[in-house]
């Protein structure tokens, strides 16, 4: 089979979903990482409809990508106006992407019901918007808004809104089930009937290039992907997706799984098989930007989509793998959990230690030792993937190598907070540094903030100016077991920088401020231990 | 269609789930509830494993089922026995239940390689084994364990491990696909191979009554539920699955999807229409019974499986509610929310006053004023599609309806740490009712969670016992804008449960505990006056 392009709309329609939300920042981050594992298409938003995404696109212009094709996504034009009148339409253009998503109505019901419109300027809304776009030289995807619900109602109409889009010269239409209402057979006998169409089209047109067909499915009924894949199988060459499945209601087709499928199951390496092995590495990112509790049991990339329990499956493990696994879990990067030793864990910590400029050959090292601490310390809730400062801290520990900055003696904070007046927090601490003492007292907005403030007064007493470029990027709290309610073990994840630098900490106690004081004196110690080599 | 028979296994396979444990009583009170929306068959356990499967059977013989036939699950008999000298065998019989489900294996790699037996020993014991279980009366279920991995290395040898049960007297045999590694389509066509090797065999054995196939699917490659409606689609009438979808790995097929989908989408009326109405209440009681977090996306019964969040899909929905749903929620005891975010308008906040029960025709109101309000607290970082909770308490104020059920007088939360000891926090806090006050002192793991003891201590005073069943399934912190470091403003969302509902809430501060204490208080308004609502 043919290569299937892989289309991420995780920054627009991903954000759909309740308690998605990224920043213009943050979205960029996302589709370097999408454009580093070789996704074909990112949709990054809709610039007429938000600030937040203009701004996206602004930023975008300063970044390189490599492999994607960036897209902006939109609508077709208003009824009753120019293509070239429209607001939206330019903002599009504007946008500065080469290629350009815009949606139209295929049901008649949306056309009629909901918009007030004819079926016949919506027609032509479809046509000029299509061509006003590649008037401007943008490569045009097209999107067929309750493309099966409408054709289930009126065939005929819904191919005419496609055919449309293909006069219009659009490169891509894309069948989308809106409301995630029907099931793989409807969607592989429509798309056969589509094909069919366009064939006819073909021969009547010697001169039109042949276009994509892609798929644009949801979850309503827990068949996204099977959806997606089915579509494929009746002649779909471009998927639409996110990473995790995020998006309105039930969510979107999950490019975390359909990825794997189309390279491992199907024949269709879309990517790379060293890209595919980043795949769980983007969902964790993902799911971390938008503070996401990651799903452990998410097929392909979940925590626990290889852990075995007990017994007879673990034992037949241990001989053959596939006795229980449908896939080797390294080919997407993930890996098998089971309750015996696993001997890669060593590698990787070596590789890491040398990526984090610790030398693990020295005196004290003992290998097997610091991958059994850090998988008690995984167990607990610590999650050294996206603390590598903390992780640092914690290898020249077991190596010996570690030189405390400063050590803490004790601190108490103190909160008040009297009826309609605003809380107030203040922070004692008092620390020692080569055996001298130094008291300090801070305010701060909360107790972290009080604490950090504090901390910094009393060290810069021992080291003047070093922390004043330091600040904190990022500060997570999240709840690892929500079973226990405010008494649940909480991971805090602190991301400070300086001009140079960006490093993560982490600190994990059922006591919030405990934790939150584990990231924050992991951060500093990392900084002014960076500042005293040589 | 004819109806699908559908065969639960939450108690057997879902408790392999990661966390998923189930104490006896807990199983008799699931069981009671599958039975009573008319589930056909339900797995209760594997006597021979474990004591308190053993113990299940005991209470359940105890308790009456209208719909639903108890089985006991169990393997085939250990290889160089007779049937009857295994005590496995031997327990399945004594568990009392009418209809008995064995495993047996259909694929040569764990035959030989596995259990180190041979293929020819294999297909005697699968035979046996059901033969026995006849000769005692039971209806046997046969699951043929790995069938389509093993159909798909040797179809004829796997064919042939069928037709040992089906020889045994089996009235089911069940196709799983217990590495969850098949794609719809292999299911469909290896289906129907089976439906005619069958087919050959009735006409060649004329007194052999028909036996129902089954399917059995994992969710490995996230397509469980098309696998299963795609064994239907190929003539399967049994359909094996968990609700909520827990099991081992990427979970069973679930359950809560299917059956909606066989009953709205399939005209297969496995349940009747008044039990359908119900699934969400299932799902539910069993996520609280496992005290798992329940899935909000999850397709039919989740909470934002009918969620709306952009401000076009919401004016739509008023008007047309097919224009964005696949089905009418109601039918799966489901309902529509809006998510009240800043894409949305006049349209939203009205929609949702009415879902919340807010009455906002009454005197104070004024929608633009509400929707103006809204859209400036959300540009201090409230957001309230994720906390409607606090956004009902935000009408009801604006609203003049609001019922201040306890008024904070003041708190003092005092931390302390000394090296190498755990934080301790303790918190006062004085609060009024109807003019009375009450101070209560009271601990916790860091300061939220002694202001939540106190808090509910204090409570517990005007209002006994009403905060019991309350708990607190999420607590998430999100920083704003990062720029200013600790002192930045953060985020804080609560999400509380209680037995019948799920509600958010969400504070916003620069101080994180100012903020954690805006939805600790929120949330306890709410429900407190959730219960005095007549």
């Amino acid at each position: 089979m043919e290569p299937v392009l892989i289309y991420d709309t995780t920054l627009r329609d991903g954000t759909q979903g309740e308690n998605v939300n990224f920043s213009a920042e943050e979205k960029i981050k996302i589709a370097k990482q999408l454009d580093d594992i070789g996704i074909h298409y990112i949709e990054g938003g809709w610039p007429g409809s938000n600030p937040k995404d203009k701004q996206f696109f602004d930023l975008a212009k300063q970044n390189v990508f490599n492999n994607a094709r960036l897209t902006a996504f939109g609508s077709t034009r208003r009824p009753g106006i120019s293509a070239a009148a429209d607001s939206n339409l330019k903002a599009l253009v504007e946008s500065g992407t080469s290629a350009v998503t815009i949606f139209g109505k295929s049901w008649g019901l949306h056309v009629k019901q909901v918009m007030g419109n004819t079926l016949k300027e919506n027609i032509a809304m479809i046509r000029d918007s299509v061509a006003f776009l590649k008037e401007n030289d943008r490569e045009v995807i097209y999107d067929a808004e309750h493309f099966f619900d409408g054709y289930k109602e009126n065939s005929e109409y819904a191919m005419q809104t496609l055919m449309a889009a293909v006069d219009g010269g659009a490169g891509s239409i894309v069948l989308c089930d809106t409301n995630g209402g029907s099931l793989p057979f409807e969607i592989e006998s429509i798309i056969k009937k589509v094909q069919l169409t366009l064939e006819d089209k073909y021969r009547q047109d010697k001169g039109l290039k042949p276009v994509n067909v892609g798929i644009h499915a949801h979850n309503d009924c827990g068949l996204a992907v099977a959806n997606s894949i089915a579509a494929v199988q009746a002649g779909a060459v471009m998927v639409h997706g996110t990473i995790n499945g995020y998006g309105e209601r039930c969510g979107n087709a999950d490019l975390t799984s359909i990825i794997p499928i189309l390279c491992l199951k199907m024949d269709c390496p879309s990517i790379s098989g060293e890209n595919l092995s980043k795949v769980k590495k983007v969902s964790r990112f993902v799911s971390e930007t938008a503070n996401m509790i990651p799903l452990n049991n998410r097929p392909f990339v979940g925590k626990s989509a290889f852990a075995h329990k007990g017994g007879i499956h673990v034992s037949a493990i241990m001989k053959i793998p596939r006795a229980y696994e449908h896939i080797n879990p390294e080919l997407v990067g993930n890996k098998r959990r089971v309750l015996v030793s696993d001997l890669s864990g060593k590698s990787n910590v070596k590789f890491k230690a040398r990526e984090l400029g610790v030398e693990l050959d020295g005196s004290g090292y003992d290998s097997s030792r610091i991958v059994s601490e850090v998988k008690r310390l995984e167990q607990q809730g610590y999650q050294f993937d996206v603390a590598d400062g903390s992780f640092k801290i914690l290898m020249e520990k077991f190596t010996e190598q570690f030189k405390p900055l400063f050590e803490l003696k004790s601190f108490r904070v103190h909160i008040e907070k009297d009826k309609d007046r605003l809380c107030s927090s203040h922070a004692t601490i008092k620390i020692s540094v080569d055996g001298l003492e130094k008291i300090t007292v801070a305010e701060g907005n909360g107790p972290v903030s009080a604490l950090d403030n504090a901390l910094r007064k009393a060290l810069d007493k021992f080291y003047p100016g070093s922390l004043d470029s330091t600040h904190l990027v990022d500060f997570k709290v999240r709840v690892i077991d929500g079973r226990d309610g405010t008494g649940s073990k909480v991971r805090v994840l602190i991301e400070s920088r300086d001009y140079n630098d960006i490093w993560s900490t982490i600190g994990v106690s059922e006591d919030i401020i405990e934790a939150s004081w584990q990231a924050l004196a992991d951060s500093f110690q990392y900084k002014l231990s960076k500042m005293s080599m040589p």
